[in-house]
């Protein structure tokens, strides 16, 4: 229509996170809500010294545009790190360098949804995920998830579905709710998505940050197929640059190059040469075990404050990586509303509502424990436990 | 449909601009074909040092997660520049920090086209946008390019239709003909844009470009309520950063916003800072001086090349600007196949075919004249002369 937006755009709203960030920058405000990895651990002087070392050696050949696909030894870095961390086998040129995990996201979208298709989503699921899908229009349809993943009877049930298009995952400490997918849940979905021949968006940003538990296979390993395997530097490195990247096999390949050339031709040169020379001249696996061990620690606060201090009826997840933990609160009780008590004692999370597509979910809500230090967490705890047992008194 | 991919990918193929860049990296071939800026006159050590700075100074805020629509400092920038240089007065809140200009294409095409929506093109036009646009599957049609900017009799007919959603147009040293509207043509355009509610999409990287002639304002500056002015620092500063903009007024800049956030959340913000403090600490106009005085140079060249050595029933563009030339062989004959003559004999231009949505132009070809230097402009052009009178033999 004349002078009108596209149809896309008619459901779509701004990420009630990020627009929760901007409260949350008030420095008397303890955060929980974005998903933030802590700055005290970004390579500040390494990464400085890779910029300038790219800049002095490279001069202008770092800053001529460059392959769609981008840089080849970052990408052979990447191939060679799933090779010996989970034992996926993956040519470098089966790896696309894309503006984080985000970009990835949405260029799978764009190649794979069209109107009403069905796409199958955990309930909850990453808001990322869900917007970049919804430009797309697909129908949503979801799969609960138990501790220990989806649940498969529901998963294989949706899977049938003539107009099942693809099941978007992530399998490794989940974003909202910080659930792990075990060995045989991996197996299971794996199966599943190969009998009915689903597309697969296994996003796996958190893979690297487990701070207990053994490692887990990306269900990828189990069939490449119509596999698109997600990763990220945001929460290795940093996330500035965004910079992540897409696994894929050559015939899903050749229709991203064409989405990302569209999209913005190539991922940032310059920044992807940094990262690249950063991670040669630096021992990653030492960097990534101090973070580990920072956000176990500060997991391991979060959980005891929860244990100590709040109402017996809340339930907690317990996550053995990434950044997240996830609350139920009493049925019938409002986390948006507890939000709007708890902004005024300074104190935020991201209530649980924005992770549903289904309306459901209104008393759940996700705990950021990566950006705080422990003084932050007791204070920032302290104070949610006041806001929900005083929210529990007048609602019992 | 299970399994297949969505039915925007249908038609869309890789970039042959793309394509040819890769042949033009053996260093036997000169290339006329990309567009790419000569790198001699990126400013290395002044970015070497920006990056330095700003990693010293800024450390770990420079790389967290950063605002959609990018770095205050580097916007306000813009719109300083907007107004001293054409007088274009807008808020730094109403412009967004996209991925290159190609982003900015991609963010417009995808909140304004529904499948089946009119876009206008110049014929020919940029591939980049047809590319951006032919994702959300629109129905082109066309305008033809005088020596003065469009026929603004065809616009004019097409903007009545009430299909007709948005204009696409490159007023300064268009790609790929290097063509320039003139100051009545662009006050004509504002018009028929006006009266008939039509979104338009400025696309102008090579605005600074300028190495004869006056300075025209935007389009833009006759009416915001609808357009969308796109900007680069990929020619004025280095592409390798993929860092643009896009001019909007707050009810479009609201749902580019809401693209931008699905798309990848913001763009790099190391990148956005180490611009920022380069534009800070450096004299852009200076710089740019220098640059345009090259590629007046260059271009100058080459048009006495196609004066001297070209049969005379070539036709060519005389661009006051920008990198390219439009070559207009005679009727009949094929750029396509003069393209694959040309390979053998090592250089390489790009046809006119992938430019045209209709199927036309199939004798018209683009040169690009600022990524190479005097001699190879000599030594190129003379091959181009002799593949095209050999060419002219055979077919006459």
């Amino acid at each position: 229509m004349k002078g009108q937006f596209a149809g896309r755009m008619a459901t779509m709203q701004r990420s009630f996170i990020r627009e929760i960030l901007k409260v949350a920058q008030d420095p008397h405000v303890i955060s929980f809500a974005g998903g933030l990895p802590n700055p005290d651990y970004f390579p500040v002087e390494p990464l400085r010294a890779a910029a300038d070392k790219v800049l002095a050696q490279k001069g202008a050949n770092a800053l001529q545009y460059a392959p769609t696909l981008g840089n080849a030894e970052l990408r052979q870095f990447i191939a060679d790190r799933y090779k010996t961390t989970c034992g996926l086998d993956v040519p470098a040129d089966d790896i696309l360098i894309t503006n984080g995990s985000q970009q990835g996201l949405e260029l799978v979208a764009k190649i794979l949804i069209d109107p009403g298709d069905h796409v199958i989503l955990e309930s909850p699921s990453y808001l990322g995920g869900i917007q970049a899908c919804s430009l797309f229009q697909p129908r949503f349809v979801t799969v609960p998830l138990l501790a220990d993943g989806p649940d498969t009877a529901v998963l294989a049930q949706h899977a049938v579905h003539p107009q099942a298009k693809l099941f978007y995952a992530l399998p490794n400490f989940q974003n909202p709710t910080g659930i792990t997918y075990s060995a045989s849940k991996r197996e299971e979905v794996a199966a599943i998505l190969h009998e009915n021949e689903l597309f697969f968006i296994e996003d796996d940003p958190y893979r690297e940050l487990r701070f207990m538990g053994e490692d887990l296979p990306p269900i990828t390993v189990y069939g490449r197929t119509r596999a698109f395997l997600l990763g990220s530097f945001s929460k290795i490195v940093a996330p500035g640059f965004r910079m992540g990247w897409i696994v894929a096999q050559p015939e899903l390949m050749d229709k991203l190059i064409i989405a990302k050339q569209a999209s913005d031709l190539h991922s940032n040169y310059v920044s992807q040469l940094i990262i690249a020379q950063y991670l040669q001249d630096n021992d990653l696996d030492a960097h990534i075990a101090t973070i580990r061990e920072v956000y176990g620690r500060q997991r391991a606060l979060m959980v005891a404050m929860i244990e100590e201090l709040f109402p017996a009826n809340v339930q907690y997840t317990l996550p053995e990586g990434g950044m997240f933990l996830w609350l139920t609160l009493p049925e019938g009780m409002s986390a948006m509303q507890l939000f709007e008590t708890a902004v005024k004692r300074n104190v935020v999370f991201v209530p649980g509502d924005p992770f549903h597509v289904d309306g459901t979910g209104r008393n759940t809500l996700r705990l950021n424990f990566s950006n705080t230090d422990a003084a932050e967490i007791e204070t920032g705890m302290t104070r949610l436990a006041e806001v929900l047992r005083e929210s529990l008194k007048r609602n019992p």
